[in-house]
Parts: C-alpha cells; structure tokens; sequence
C-alpha cells in the first residue's frame, strides 16, 4: 500500500543502514520541577516537521534526500539513572555504527546519557540555568544537574551560551568553565561570542546540546523551566549553524509541547538546519 | 536496538502478513462545517491506546496476542471524492488479503471508501446525524452525505442508530432505512433494539461505522458537530460488541481531540472491544 | 451581496416588526464571584445555533419558518444595578410591542431586569444556588442574590428546580418558595415534579430562567460556579418543553464557555426547542 | 489586615491544636505513565473550594464551624520511595496527634505512605485500576503498585470499588482481595455494593482512598489515566458518606487538573462530604 | 433599542452605499495542509476590534469618522475553486461600487478571487511561504498555490516579502519574480526593501497581500502553517503603512486564532492602521 | 511538620514586624472592558516565583536573604470604588509600618487606591493605554480612568511610559503630563528616556506601576487589552531597576494568565529585580 504515513520525522526516509544521521527521542520527564510535560516533545518535534518543506533554500538542500532515519522513542523506565543509562547503551550503538546521533528531550538529565556514549572533545550546551548542581531534590540524576554530571563524568571541556540562572555555588563552580551569560550574547552579539569560542576549541569535537530553555520564553514559551531575558532564536541558529560542522552528537531538549506550537517549530527547524550545516560541510569535505 | 517506540496503536504488533485486523487512519477533515480537527482523530486514537492495559478482563483475552497490525494514516488528497476513492482503494487490499479493515476517521465522508471496497450485506451507522443528502456546501462527497453515498452506491440495508438531527427531506428518505433515534434508544433500552436489529440482519456480514458523535456531546465533547441528548458510551459499547462478531470491517471517525481526551478514550477502547469481541467470537468458531 | 452571514442566532431571520421571538444577549459578567467568562456566553450560544439543523423533528417543524429575530446584544455599563435597568429597559420594548423576549446571558443578574418588565405570575428558576441573598460582596444586583431580587421586586411566585447550594440564611428564606432540588429530582423524576409544579401554578404565565449551571457540571462544565450533582440535560429539557407553552419570557444565562462548546450546545439546543414548544403550541391555539 | 486570603482550603479556619480534620497536599506525579500534572491536584482542589458555601443542606452543618486546618503541601523529593517515606512520616505526625487525615494528591503513590501511618484495620480504595503490580517501568514504589505496596506492608483487609483495569496477573492476585468492578457496581447498584462492603467490614477503622479516575472519565476527563465505563459521581457520594463515619483517614489523589474543573470540583465536593459525614456521626456519639 | 451591538468589526458604521472600505471575511480553510482553524480568523479580528480605541494617534484620525462597512462573511462552499469564485464575483460588486475592498481570511486561496476582481496593477503579499505551486495535494485552487495563481491569471507584477519558505522548483520560479527574503530584510532594514519597492512599482495601483504567517510564529503563533525567522510586527507595519496610499485592494489572511489573540490583534491593528493611512493620504489628495 | 509549602511568594520568608518589603494582591477584575481574568494574575506570579532560583547574578544577592513577606490576597468587593478603598486602607498600613508595598493587579484600578495611601511625589506608570478618562462604562473607578484618578486625587507628577493607545481626548489632556510613547522609546533608546526621566524627577520618591499590557502583546500576551508595538521586556527592565532605588511604592498589575505563563514569568522576574535593586541600593546607603 502507498501513501501510507507514520508519525516520524518527515523526511527521514533512511534505512538505518545506509543513515548518516539517526534520530531518537527520549519522553521522559520525572525529574521535572516546575512544569511538567516534555515527555511529550518528542512527538511534538516530529508533528510539526511535517510543515516544513523538505527543501532548505539557504543551503540549496532537499533534506530528503540526506541520509537520515528516525528510529521512534526509548521506552524509558522512570528512574532518572536507569533511564540515562538507557540513553547511553541506545547512543553507544549509534556511535558504534558511526551515526551521528540526534536526540530530542525529553528532560535534559537524558543528555547525560548521550555524552557519556559519546566522549566528546567538548561539550556545548546552550541553556537559561546553568544545571551544574550536585544533586537536586533528592536525585543526582535530575534535570539541574546535567553539566554537573557531564564534568564528574569526565567531558571537562564545557562552554555554556544564555545561562542566567543559577544558586550561587553554581555560579562559584562555573569559574572553571567557559560561560557566555545571555545578557553577554545580547551585549556583544553571538557572532563575536562564536569566534571566540571557536578560537577555543579549534576543530575538535563537540557534542551540542540545546535547552529549548535558552531562547527567552516571550519567544518561545513552551518550556519546563520557562525564563525571561535570553536568547533569541537568530543566537541559537548562528551557534547550530557555525558548530555543527564539527559536532559529533546533537540534541534539543525540554520542549514542552503546551503553547501554540512555536518552541516545537523552532527546535524543529535547527535541527533540520544542523542536519543541512553538518551534511553541507561534510559533503564539501572527504566524510 | 531494543525497547524503542512508534506512535502506532498499542499492542498491534503482528506483521501485515500475520494480521487479521489491520488499522488504518485517514486523517482528513476537508467538508468539515462547524469545527475542524477530526484530522488529529487518528493521533488521537493511538495515542490514549498507550493508557490502556493489553488485558480485557470482559474477555479474558490479551490485545498483544491478538494479530493485529497497524499500517498507519493514508496520505490523502485535498478533494473528498479523490480521498475516498483512495480509501477505497486501500481498504480494497486489506479485503483481497483477507482481512478485517479497522479504519479510523478524520471525517465521516471517507467511511464510503470503505464500504465501496468492503461490499457489506449491511450498514449499521452510530451517528448523530442522518448524513442522507444529496449534495451539501457545493460537494457531493461530504460529511452530510455519507449514509445516502453508501446507499447510492448500493448498500440500501441500512440500519440507523442514534440520530437526532437531519433535514425535513433527510428524514422523508430515512423512511426507507430502518431508524433508532437517541431518544427511542433511550426510551426503551439499547438491548431491545439490539434483539430487534438482529432479528433484522440475521447472521449476514456487517460493516459497523461509528460516529463518534452518536454520543451524546455532554460525554464525549471532542466533536466537529456535537449534539447533546445522544447515545450514552454504554449504549455505543453494546452496540460494539454485539455486532462485532458478524462484522466484516469496522471505522470509528469523527474524533476531534479537541477535549481533554475523553472521546479518544472512549473510541480507543471500543476499538478494542470490536476486536476483543471479534476475535473472541471467531476463535470459537472455524474463522 | 448574496450568501453573506453575521454572527446572529441561526434561523433568526425574521424583521423585527415581524418577528414574535426576540433575542437579545448580555455579555455581562461584573460581579462573578468564581471564575469569570460569562460574558462570552452571548456568543458561544450563537456560535454553536450554525451547528444545528432547522429542522427539530419532535416538532417537525423548521426554525427558519417561525418569525424569530435577533436584535444582539446590549452594550452594558459596568455597575451591576444600572445593567439590570438597561435590560429592563430593552425587555420592557419587547413586551410593549408583543413580543417573547429571548434573552441570552452573561450573569444571573440580568434576569431581574428581565423579570421587571415582564412582571409575570411566576417565576420558574432552575439553578444550582438559591440566589435569595440580600447582598453579596458589597452589592445587592450580584448573581447571589437573583431569586431574591426577583421576590423583592414583586414577583413572590417561585417556583426552584435544580438548586442545591446556598447559605443557612437562603435554605431559611427558601422556605417560603417551592423548592425542588436536584436530589429530589432524581429521586422522584422530574416527570413528577413538573406534574406537582404544573398543578401549582395552573395555566399561569411564566418567566422561565434558566441558569446553566442548574445542570451536574460533569455534563456541561462551562461555568463561572459549577456545581456537581445537579440537574441533568434530560431533566432540563423537560421543563424547558413542559412549561414553553405557558411561558411569556425566557432567558439562559451563566453559559461560560471556557469548555469544549458542550455546555453552549446544550444551551442552544434548548432554546431552539423553548420556542418550538412554544410556537407548536400557539399555532394549536389562537395566538 | 483584615480581609486577607491566602491559598489554603476554603472553611478550614482552625488552629492546627484545635483541628480534628488535618488536610495535607503532596504535588507529586513522579511516575505518571500517561498524562503528567497530578502535582498539581491540591491546588486545584484549594481553588476550587472556594467555589462552594460552607453551608451543607443535607447534614444541616456550617463547614467553617467544624475544625478542619489546612497545613499546606509537602516539599517532596523527586524519588519515588523517598516521597512516601516523608508522607509516611507527616501523617504519623498527624496521627500521633490525633488528628483525621485529608490527604490530597498527587499520584496515588503517596497513599502508601498513609496507610503506612494510620495502620488501619481496612483498606477501602476506589479506583479504575487494580494498582496491584509489583513493580512498574522500573520502580517498586509506583502508582501502578498503590494496593499490592499496601498489602506488601501489611493492611490485607482490602475493598476495591470500581475497578476495570488491570493485568491478567493482577487479576489474578485480586482473587485475593474483595472486588466489586464498575460493572458490577452498575448492574447491582452502589447500595447493595455498600450493604456487602460493610457487612464485611463491620465497625472496624477503615482507611478510604479515592484515585479520581474510579470515576468514569466522560464525567471528570481530569486525570492521567482516564479510562471510561467508571463509577458515576453519585456512586462515589455514596461511598464516602457510608463509609466516612467509620474511616481513620482519607486521600483523594489523581486530580490532573487539564479538564475544566470539574474534576477538581466533584473531588472538592467528595472532601466536604466526607468531612461532614464523618463530623456529624462522631458529634452524634463520644468522639 | 440603542446601545445594541453586533459582531461586526469596530467603528465599522458606515452604510454601503456611503462606504470608501468595505469589509468582507471568508471563512474557509478547505485545503489546509498543517493545522486548520483560518476559518474563524474573521470571527478572531472582529473580535479584537473592539479592544482597541476608534483613535488612531498617529494619523491623528478617528476610525468611526472614516466611511466604513463591514459585510460580514461570505457563506463559501468547500470545493476550493468555487470558493475563490464566489470571493471573486463579490469583490467584483465592491470594485464596480468602487469601494476598496479589506478582505479577512481564511486559507489564502481566496486571496486568488480578489485578485481577479481587483485586476492590480502590482501584486504585493507578505508570507513566509513561496505559493508558488502548480498544485498541492490534489487540487490547484490550494493555499500552496496562491501567488502562481495570481501570476497565471494575468497579474504579473509580483513582489514577495519575507518569504523563507518553499521547494526548489518554487524558487526557481521566484527568480522571475521579485523577491525579499525575511532574511534580506532583517539584514538590509524593510525601511530600505521598500525604498526599492516603490522605486520599481512607481504609483501604480497595488493589491496588498497579507499572510500572517509572514511574521515570525515567534511573534504571533495562531498560524495554519507556522514558520520561524521571519518578518517582525514592526516589518509588517511598514509595508502596510508605505503601501496602503496606492492600495486598490488588501486583504489580511490566514490568521488561524489557537494562540492567545496575539496574532488576531496584530492583524486588526495592521487593518486599522491600512485604512487609517489610505484614508489620511487620500484626504489629502483628490479622492 | 517541617517542609510544608503554603502557594505564596517563593523566598518572601520574613514574618511581618521583619519586612522591608510586603507583598499583597488584589484578585479583581469587575471593571475589565475586553478580556476578564486579571483576578488570577496574583496567583500566577505567586506560582512562577518557584521556577525561579533565590539567586540573582547581576545582584550577588540571595533573595531569601532579603526581609520579604508575602501577606497574601485582599478579598476585595465587587464594586470598584469599594474595593480601591479597601486597598488604599491596607496599603496604608503598610506605608504607617515603613514597609516598600509590592501590590500585584488585578485591574488597574487598584492602583489608586495604593497611591492614594503612597501619596509619592511622582507616579511613573508603564502603560498601553493613556488610563485618563474621567469614567468609562458607568464608572469613575475603572481600569481606563487609573492615571486620571491618581491626577485627580492629588498626584500630578506624572511620566507615562509606554503609551500607544487612547482616545483623542485622553491624547489632549496628556500634554499636562511627560509621555514618552512605546514608539519613541524604540526610536530613542529606554537609556535616553531614563536619563531624561531621572533628571526631571530627581531623587524624589517614585510610585511605580507597571501594567503588564505596557509589553507588546506579541512577547506577553497573558492581557486583559493586548496591544501591540509595544515596549520590549528589556525595556521595561531597565525601568524598574533604574528607578526602585528611589521608588516608595510598586505595582505590577493587569497580569491575565491565559498564556503560557511567559506573562506571569515576565512580571515575577520584574518584581524580584525590583526587590533586589532596591534592597542594593539602599543596604548601600543608610536605610
Ligand atoms: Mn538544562
Ligand atoms: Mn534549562
Ligand atoms: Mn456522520
Ligand atoms: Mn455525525
Ligand atoms: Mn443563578
Ligand atoms: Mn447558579
Ligand atoms: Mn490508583
Ligand atoms: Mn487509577
Ligand atoms: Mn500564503
Ligand atoms: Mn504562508
Ligand atoms: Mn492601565
Ligand atoms: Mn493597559
């Protein structure tokens, strides 16, 4: 029968064999502290991919024919820590295969799960807090203390863009890190923000991980952990656009699929855009 | 890589090959007057069915052992007729493979299409509505059409059951069918007019068409044309399970998940029951 | 310019001058205590009147033939006391040139404008509260205090039906009304009960008000004060029907619709079946 | 300041020394299969609470009059087991001082923690599901698991009202326990139920649990795992009334506040009857 | 009876036959492809209308002293292609009364039947998409279609602003086209875009074209077919404002109202403040 | 019982006779012209305070550190004039105890009574709306006559900032006041504005009051009468941090949370920025 449809990710039409770049989805939302529901941003990615147009003028690329395959959700348990270890085993044989792995939150503890599966050179996060707790309402493995674990577990390179909440001992531990607070990016404008960064870690590695909490929430309000006085989402298309030629793993996590559809839109878009700068670069080279 | 998850209904896990009863959605809403949306019904559908346990107790049966597989939505065309004739089509497949089609609307005008490929000695219509006009808002092939099509087109047994709203015309055609509105349902009980409609039809073949707003909006308001004073979800359940066993396919359209899911829920678990009681019956005998 | 349509009450085509029901709406919700939307409730009514046929079949008669106008709504002040007299003001033009006033709220308030200038033998109420405070939050034209405005003003015949929520002072007060609660109504059937109430006022004229929370708010939960354990719409519409034909005014008012349109559906139709009643029992007579 | 509200429970104005009624919320839905947002079930069973009189017709009683203390709700941590160990302790607190405990939820997890404090000599749970698991998605200490928790900790004097969900395994071990399933509660009506129920249990001290989702979800959609063909609102007037006279403690957990309120309002409603049973039994005897 | 208001927009008060602006909605969204509800786009701008005052400070202009009326909806058909025809014969009448027609959509289709009437010298329509199909889905007369429409009945000075949206054969065509991506115009300034505009139209008589999905969903996300990175409110303002004085049509489309009004009320005030400047410039002249 | 959370402001831990700062709302909205709800914006800032960390960065300054309490609702009246009575009573208390008031709206209105009992030298108002009508829909104390009012009772100094909206009248009597429009704050920068506003009003005590509806809706569209082209948060965060130093009274009001929350997020963010800006500035000094 033709013309049937599934509920992935338009566009991904790869075999899993042939796939440069395979998505997976983590809904997953216990930790959650104010606003629960990213369990369900998964789906609210793949929904609006939908209204996309395969094609991505300003990379001159038909997106379906890139080499991408959906592989669906994790069916995850509801300990935060069996579920990352999920996520890293579900990871690990992507990177085995060699994929690049493209992960959709789910609550950002999941990430975890991703890094350590993936031992990057660096770790760029994009984020309004700076989740660089030790343990958080009773849990290490919850949704403030991502960075945190990333560094115990051993990926000590990190630069984070938009943070701007935070206890004060995180602030006091993110003087070892490399921070860019949003109120920077808007006073000097990402662009000088990225050469900077850039000049940093040179053409090493990195695994990217955007909070959807990093774009102010007047913009896109469907959020966790909503915070004003952020990132726009032309910051948060430079920094996937300019990095992702070097990226060796990706997710957009916390969208929390409650207002009209916009977060969901945006994240939806940089992903496609990451997937079109890393294809684009790649082609252009010897990968 | 295990434990990974698709959107499609819970516990249809058998191949196409195996499966008895095959799902299908047709996610189209384009002759919609009042209030669009039944286009999210399939979704919607799949989505509760994750809520619901593979265990029937009514049945002692498990959903996960029943071969039923699940092959998604059609990707439909914007005019109604080409959209039922795609549907015909489809559901003409699952006949010539011997199976028992489980459709999923969208609008009721594609439950024509089905019954075009299905051939049934009967139609037994749940619906709010009479849906016997000829012609309605310039199209032929509309929501308020889809009884008299099937009738155009050959199926003149049918059996209406929960209707409450109609023109003075579609009433003078509907002398000809054989009629139980909501309030004679109600008046003397879904079981006296089930011993009555089969005394009627006998042992001959059935499609079953479900409207999902025969029930009475004040249960299930999910609807693109509610109506209050309708069947309740009990009466819908006997209706289900007494006819099932001689069904030979079966749609369930009209879920606008608009509410806060309860007309999802209900569809969900009648689809089950149809194929709980079905499956049940056939088991018994030499199917 | 053919085929244009406003946003009044469907069928409601009739001229003034020519017309014998007039609707007029309220969108007025000043002194709602709990949640506030009321004054929405005017056009959820109109909105959802599209979604029904002319044609109501118990009657066999079509909406669209019997001289019903809809004037719109009144643009009120915001003090309470002074929208009451604007509504008694545009109700009492209404009388004057012989007409059935068709009034849609807004609050319960506005119902003793009404009740003012149709001065009628009695008043029938179905409603979850007593509504017979003397005050409320610092005025005394609050929808608390409805039914005891009413009596105050004159109009001491009244009849309750539905009521199940008020004060030790109101249940006192109530002793002097006839009051049916909704646990009476379900334990006797509101057969009995109109049986009992008709007997009472004989063929009187009644100002029948209806307040929408008078049904269980798990049925029609768009209310600004909603109340389980109430009426049901069956039992509703048996008084809206039963007391039509002698009724000289007619309001719904409290719809609030911040639901999925059931509760304006349920609304609407009863309206539309107030003046069939009505009109099918004035052609009988000599009206 | 006079005239000052803050967000606690309606009427329940007494000093916590002076209290015989105790109400407590724990905002957590850490292990929600389905549909997130119990967490915040005791906010919106406070808001709703001031939708309603203190007055209570039918047990003649002033609510405001009774002494009932709202202590706010628990600061719980993310793990599962850890929530209940602190509800555990909060209600021994209350029980030490003999106090009556209203607990309100929250996933039905919390309920363990309850019955682990009030020690009562019968459970008495009112739910769509068995919750009879051992273990679910990866944890022991899970909504899925509420009545086995409770037997495994040693109250095996168990009442299930309403219940149609389950595995063949915990139907299995309900053979156990004392069931009457909604159906069953539908054919024979809730009073026979009830007459059986307490013939059984006597006069001994019984702990009453409500999981909002007993009743079926075409009445209260409000929930995170709605399942239709449930118990009516009235049945479960019924079982709280009866059965509060002789209960050492009470939750009414599983509100998910996504409907329009009327979830939270019969849940409200259900907490004062049960308060007002309860108070004018024991004001009746030595208490 | 005074003080009696409609649903009509705002300090539209003007008699046809008086009226320089003649409003006119059209609520259908038959070919929708993502997310329908631009049906009730006119219903959501009139609405909005009367939060605003009639005082426009910068025009220095009261709007009810402007020659306004508003028709209300055309009752359209749902085959796409007569729909666009009855828009065309009743935008004809408004030409041949010489009014200049504000039409509200609705799906942008209809824009093709205004067009047709009007007979434009230029074209300009804002929209995040290219509609530069020869067909969409089964049907030519499609909202992916509008602009090539426009252009193969004969209008074919066409300029497209803040468009980012379309496949690879669209923007092969577009390059016979003029067009300014939102990405052009946040980099150039639309200040310094239309400059370049009206250099290349001179005086000649202009059709305005709004889809609201040209402004970024950021901004106003009650779109059917929501796009990121696009134009902002103060974009849009200026190409009303700069174009509206050589407008002989405009029309406001595709406003779908799920969000929460914002996008409604960019569209009402960007109308208002059309007619503000097309009336304050033609005051001055000789109209 | 340790760990018990009431649901008033996060971190507001001081006990009365300690404060600095004294929280209190006004759930009231009787007078609201377009969109009523503003009687829940109190509870939604007091909810999204808990997203939010105690520490603010740009401060170093832990707000539980900060002598705050929070006294929760005022239960207001409906008549309006009643209820800014009400108000300016408890706010005076709080000016005879020396405590800075932070009031949250509810409607405007409010905030003349807060003023009344302030008596500031200067009333610096952030507003869409000029608010200086001398009555609107039958009264004097309504949301549109709030900056008239405070004119009226005494307070002259008045600077608005913000405005776009009001009729020709209130534009005439403006020009007795300093206004800077949203449109010259966007053409001249908020830093020049500031600077202009501090050199007229000098060190003198500000009264600060902020409608939400002063932010373009388009950012914050949880309003009662959403405007567009209006001040950016930014802007309005320079506003409250350059001028709480000096302000002796503050309001945030208008807050409507039928958003997303971003609103009610927006307006907690400002009013902790206002706290910690001026609880900085005067630890600095001598207060
Ligand atoms: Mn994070
Ligand atoms: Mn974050
Ligand atoms: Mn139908
Ligand atoms: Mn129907
Ligand atoms: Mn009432
Ligand atoms: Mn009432
Ligand atoms: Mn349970
Ligand atoms: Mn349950
Ligand atoms: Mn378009
Ligand atoms: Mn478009
Ligand atoms: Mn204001
Ligand atoms: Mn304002």
């Amino acid at each position: 029968m033709q013309n049937v449809l599934n509920y992935l990710f338009a566009d991904a039409e790869a075999l899993y064999a042939d796939a440069r770049y395979c998505m997976l989805g983590g809904p997953f939302d216990g930790t959650t502290s104010y606003r629960p529901g990213t369990r369900f941003g998964p789906r609210a990615i793949r929904d609006v991919s939908y209204n996309f147009e395969p094609y991505i003028p300003v990379y001159d690329l038909d997106l379906d024919q890139v080499p991408i395959c959906d592989l669906g959700d994790l069916d995850l348990p509801v300990v935060s820590e069996e579920a990352v270890a999920m996520v890293a085993e579900a990871i690990a044989d992507l990177i085995r295969d060699r994929k690049i792995p493209i992960f959709f939150g789910g609550e950002h503890t999941l990430t975890v799960g991703a890094v350590r599966a993936v031992k990057p050179d660096w770790f760029v996060v994009c984020d309004a807090h700076l989740d660089l707790r030790e343990e958080y309402r009773g849990a290490v493995y919850n949704h403030g203390c991502t960075s945190r674990l990333v560094y115990n577990e051993g990926t000590t390179n990190i630069v984070m863009i938009g943070q701007r909440s935070g206890t004060r001992e995180q602030y006091e531990f993110a003087k070892e890190l490399i921070l860019y607070s949003s109120d920077q990016v808007r006073r000097d404008g990402i662009g000088v923000v990225l050469d900077e960064v850039q000049q940093t870690i040179g053409d090493q590695g990195v695994y990217l991980s955007i909070d959807a909490d990093a774009i102010d929430c007047c913009y896109t309000p469907g959020l966790g952990t909503p915070e004003p006085f952020g990132l726009t989402p032309y910051d948060l298309r430079e920094v996937v656009t300019r990095l992702a030629p070097q990226a060796v793993g990706f997710d957009y996590v916390e969208v929390c699929p409650t207002d009209d559809g916009q977060t969901a839109a945006v994240a939806t878009e940089l992903i496609r855009l990451f997937i079109a700068a890393h294809w684009s670069a790649r082609r252009a080279g010897t990968d």
